[in-house]
């Protein structure tokens, strides 16, 4: 997760919303990391979590990232949460909730309906994440 | 729509689950025009709905496709009904309901919790776009 947060803070130095994702293998390596890039590609769904998945799926060969461990700044929104679910993957870790954009514990709450569900831990770094998205929007007003 | 139901059709002749998705643009030009790609890339999001909008975006110079509408020969799963949510698309035409898969009208029903509905209009050439899918799922068994 400090790899992730690393990764959230190199998109708010391009103004992008800070959220870093890294994708890990059943092994513990990195397969894959990102950050937002919304505005800079322009692509509505280069969120860190997509492009991670992209990346990751690209790299191992296969549409399905089968016992990887997707870590994120923030609680994925529906489209990222409902990308994992298609990916097949494991575990997802988080820090921060999203009760205004978040999919999985809040709005449609994704992994509900969805006929593949991951392990989900979150609020590791919690503080850290939302600090830096508090900061984020804070300079942008 | 009968040109996403013809590239529909290509995706079934690689394989691809066949469904197919054009962008028009708000003077009713294309914009852009894809098929399922998941295996042959392989990318997990790579359904039509998202290969169009990231194409679009990319094409425009942005994130948000204002005044657009998307035609695709299948319900949006919830990936992609959240990615048009996040695109800020201005209004959906589907073809044929997915009452497993669909994320609009069944399952998570996202646009009952976005920030940003299209208008919708289902039903379109709904009998030739189940008859493709169904064709393509009987030949795999």
């Amino acid at each position: 997760m400090a790899r992730a947060l690393a990764l959230a803070q190199e998109a708010a130095a391009k103004a992008e919303v800070p959220v870093g994702a890294v994708l890990t293998a059943p092994d513990g390596s990195t397969l894959a990391e990102a950050h937002n890039l919304t505005r800079t590609l322009p692509d509505p769904t280069a969120h860190a979590e997509i492009l991670a998945i992209r990346d990751a799926a690209a790299r191992l060969g296969s549409e399905r990232l089968i016992g990887c461990t997707l870590w994120v700044t923030l609680e994925p929104c529906p489209m990222c949460a409902a990308a994992i679910a298609e990916a097949r993957i494991a575990r997802l870790v988080y820090a921060a909730a999203d009760p205004k954009g978040g999919g999985v514990e809040h709005g449609p709450r994704i992994f509900a309906h969805s006929r593949h569900a991951p392990e989900i831990i979150s609020g590791i770094a919690e503080a850290e994440a939302a600090a830096l998205l508090k900061a984020f929007f804070a300079s942008r007003r």
